[in-house]
């Protein structure tokens, strides 16, 4: 069966079994009062108005009248009514006689019955018999408040949700993704370990990086830098923010205002300015700061760039989503002739940070093209574009890049390369992005003198290597559940002592560790050992150096690794030289 | 002579001085109308209404009509006229009427000669006779333009400035040093260089730091936070935003506003934010993000933090007075026996970083006080302030701080010690502070479990280490006139070719340098090696290594070090080892 069929194969099955949950429902509950049931990604739900407030406590109950409705094998019998005898039927219930009420006049009404004893107004369409269902795996897992039709002026309804699938493992694999999905949740994770913090009074989407999530960034910006830095870019250092008039020569001000923050008021203040959602015309300065030749290109520009954008409450997760973020920006100018091997230049780039950070497997690709029936979110022509995408097509055609095509996913400016990573729910964000764009240098009056003494407008690459720090950092918590790689990890080593007597001696060892530069902690404190090891592993420090008598007798060390190294009388320099080979491989754990 | 008398004298000199400019002109060009005439800084003014538009070639003959002047050892008399005689006698100059009107009925008005044919408007004092100004040197430097009144109604007069001191010598030197700063201006210096740029569309007070000048900073702020980290500071990362409601809560909004940038309009929007102008306040939700006891204490927080202020246009300065600048922040909580060791630990570290950065011996010391007669600046009682103040004087008097007091100059929330530096022209800014707080905490509820089990809120140290990198930059390329100590120089080393037979070894030379992190650029242009040398030491380049064939046959180079040295048959490893050395051990020029 194709994979179109086998969705709509299960999405029909649970729509079918949200008939099954209301038929236990008003069963058990007879005030119950039936509104809007469909199927979603992982099951189904029904929004009901009932007397009685559900709780897990009444889950089981109802599942297993839903399994005893079932084991009856009642066909899905559709039949079609006429207006009025819809209302007649629905008496009472005010919610699908308002649904009624708004369907076209003179359109046939359907409604299905499963057994004689239960219908319910629908579309369809439903398997054909109670039978066909009997294999599926259905759980009851939570029961929200939703109002009626979204609007909270409506009455409050209780929305019952259920997780079904085509069989027992399939429900069992996705509760076990859930509950994986559950523990590794930066946004949960990332609190626990005092990674990061968010704080109502300062605002949302505005994270604070407490000490160990700042360190973190801190050592994954240094990497960035100075691998860019190795492979020829020049580092900036632009202004957050602007008069409004720069903004008006790049265009921004026209196609990307709405998701800008604005100071003051253009119709009152001599001088406006604007947070930038972007580094590109402020980087642009620096290519502007004098005359260019042909022999100047390609020139590379990156920046560790604090971009601000102005993100609508609902959107906002995290460190994913945030109104204040940190980028590894660059921008690259050169020739028509030099375009294919820079870009391929900035892939390998971005690649090489995927693979150092353990994340290459899990990313995608997207082509974002413009929307060419969409003309006024861009700017240029069409044959501007034309040139551009095929451009693009052609790079990523030879260098095999295998994409998926996003229409209407474009800059204002040019087409994008979107490298794609899914959180632990699913959710699918850009990481990365390399974009083709042969208009802003235009706007700008960015040129070039070619070698046959004509001025030109150069080629902008515009790219990121690891994309937005808190984005990464965000997925870095969620693929480790927390526990990262050496080299990045906030305290690498931990120093614990079995007794007070061996105090002296950790400190001794602690304060060798942080001679070589090794981020360690001491934990001398007067508690039992047990006790100190499982709240070290619990912050997922990579390793733990226990020092007793024993070991200060012979001035070595024992070591506990994440739980799955347990090892005594280990010299510390040895131990010192495998952790300095760790973290300068940057191995991944 | 007391050096308040000396000045007294200097400055009445220096206004005689600008009579007998006046007498030069007035006999030179019969047209001129005199206005006012100052004593100034370094010499004197004088604004004038005069058909001819005086330039650097008039300057000459007016000196040498002043000597002849000076030369006959004229009397300065006083005489004392009534309203209605002063109007008489000035009658045919609109300007001094214009004074004359607005001096109070019954005043007596003093007029001054200088021999029997001139006269000037004036209050005085003056020297008795020109024969007392007949030792002093002046030298007329620049005409302006300067509008009557400083008001752009009024019409625009000529302003002729001279320099005027006690001899020759004392001129001379004040010439010299001007030369000398015109060198070092990092205003005109830092753009020569390429280490920054500023562009009117973006706005003033937003310097882009071009590749050069963010990699100085960036050598910067690597050794800071490895400096305090090292010293026990736990690095943060905190929006550079909020909501109003933060502000409100720690004070800004009420005492700090105007000079902030702020997002929305408080009438309007539902949520109003603002840039931050200091860093406390975020900071501040590291130390809330547990329940804390004395045991934690003291916890000291870092942050390589940018802040926002909205200057005024008039007070921006190249890279010293600025609208967005980065800077080395710190908060310490502490308990009250801690502070003493603290604040003296604060201090040491600053110290450490001035001289490091070789600005030590160009650092004062400033107490900064509350007013006690503007208590609306300032939050907290006349017994808070009495008691942070003195708990300040007190460390600062153990440490033998050499401080001056300076009233009114606090922070809204406690006293500070400032550590000024001045720039090439003489004008003095804060580059470091180390504040006293104890009102915040209580403000946001920080406290801490002391041993007796209450809680209670710590002191708070407010602290920067280097300051502001914006303005370190500028002081460091003032002092160095743009030749950097060779750890922070942009680039380190550049390689040059004698002939294009030497551009591959030249290349292998450059490949290795870059490979052992030396900052390296290569010069292998087809041009005279003479003109590539000069280029290079414009940029104050600290090390040139030149090749030829000898160089290339016997595998060696050839060095020259910014002018000072120059050196063949060197072995390129002793010159790394050497240069490594100079790189570690931050070596000052």
């Amino acid at each position: 069966m194709e994979k179109k069929e086998m969705d709509e194969k299960l999405q029909k099955a649970r729509h079918s079994l949200a008939h099954i949950l209301a038929k236990a429902l008003v069963s058990l509950y007879p005030s119950t009062k039936l509104t809007i049931g469909p199927a979603i990604d992982d099951g189904f739900y029904y929004d009901v108005d009932l007397d009685e407030q559900l709780t897990p406590d009444h889950f089981e109950t109802i599942e297993k009248k839903m399994k005893e409705i079932l084991n009856k094998g009642e066909a899905f019998e559709r039949k079609e009514v006429s207006k009025a005898e819809a209302l007649k039927l629905f008496a009472g219930n005010q919610y699908k006689i308002e649904i009624i009420n708004e369907l076209p006049e003179g359109e046939k009404i359907s409604v299905y019955y499963t057994g004689d004893d239960f219908f319910d107004l629908c579309r369809g369409p439903h398997v054909e018999s109670s039978k066909n269902l009997q294999n599926y795996a259905y759980k009851i897992h939570s029961v929200n408040g939703a109002y009626w039709r979204g609007n909270e002026k409506n009455k409050m309804l209780q929305r019952v949700y259920v997780y079904a699938f085509a069989d027992k493992k399939q429900l069992a694999e996705h509760v076990s993704m859930l509950e994986e999905a559950k523990k590794r949740d930066h946004n949960k994770l990332g609190r626990e370990l005092e990674l990061f913090t968010t704080v109502d009074y300062i605002g949302q989407g505005l994270p604070i990086l407490l000490p160990k999530g700042a360190r973190v960034i801190q050592q994954l910006q240094r990497f960035v830098e100075d691998e860019e830095q190795k492979r020829g870019w020049l580092l900036t250092k632009t202004p957050f923010m602007a008069k409004s008039d720069l903004y008006k020569i790049s265009g921004h001000w026209d196609h990307y205002k709405d998701g800008m923050f604005v100071l003051g008021d253009e119709k009152k203040d001599k001088e406006v300015f604007a947070l930038r959602p972007m580094t590109c015309p402020f980087q642009y300065q620096a290519y502007l700061n004098r005359a260019r030749s042909y022999k100047d290109l390609p020139l590379r520009y990156n920046e560790t760039s604090t971009l601000f954008r102005n993100e609508a409450s609902g959107e906002m997760h995290g460190l994913i989503r945030v109104r204040q973020f940190t980028i590894s920006e660059g921008h690259l100018m050169c020739t028509p002739e030099q375009l294919e091997d820079e870009f391929k230049n900035c892939l390998e780039l971005a690649i090489f940070m995927l693979k150092t950070l353990g994340l290459y497997e899990d990313a995608s690709y997207r082509f974002s093209q413009w929307d060419p029936e969409d003309r006024a979110k861009y700017i240029g022509t069409k044959e501007q574009w034309d040139e551009a995408q095929s451009t693009m097509k052609k790079i990523l055609d030879d260098l095999k890049v295998p994409y998926e095509i996003g229409i209407g996913e474009a800059a204002f400016y040019g087409p994008k390369l979107d490298i794609q990573i899914k959180n632990v729910w699913g959710k699918e964000d850009t990481l990365i992005t390399i974009q083709i764009d042969q208009m802003l240098a235009e706007k700008f009056g960015m040129e070039y003198t070619d070698k046959d003494g004509v001025k030109k407008n150069p080629y902008i690459i515009h790219r990121t290597s690891i994309g937005c720090y808190e984005r990464t950092l965000a997925y870095l918590i969620e693929k480790y559940a927390g526990a990262f790689p050496l080299w990045l990890a906030p305290t690498q080593v931990k120093v614990l002592t079995l007794t007070e007597r061996n105090n002296d001696y950790a400190k001794k060892v602690y304060d060798i560790l942080c001679e070589r530069g090794i981020r360690a902690e001491l934990d001398d404190r007067n508690e039992k050992v047990g006790y100190k090891i499982r709240e070290a592993l619990s912050m997922k420090i990579p390793y733990l150096i226990i020092v007793g008598d024993e070991e200060e007798k012979n001035n070595q060390i024992s070591i506990r690794g994440r739980g799955y190294e347990n090892k005594s009388g280990l010299e510390l320099n040895d131990f010192l030289a495998r952790l300095e080979e760790e973290i300068k491989t940057k191995k991944l754990n």
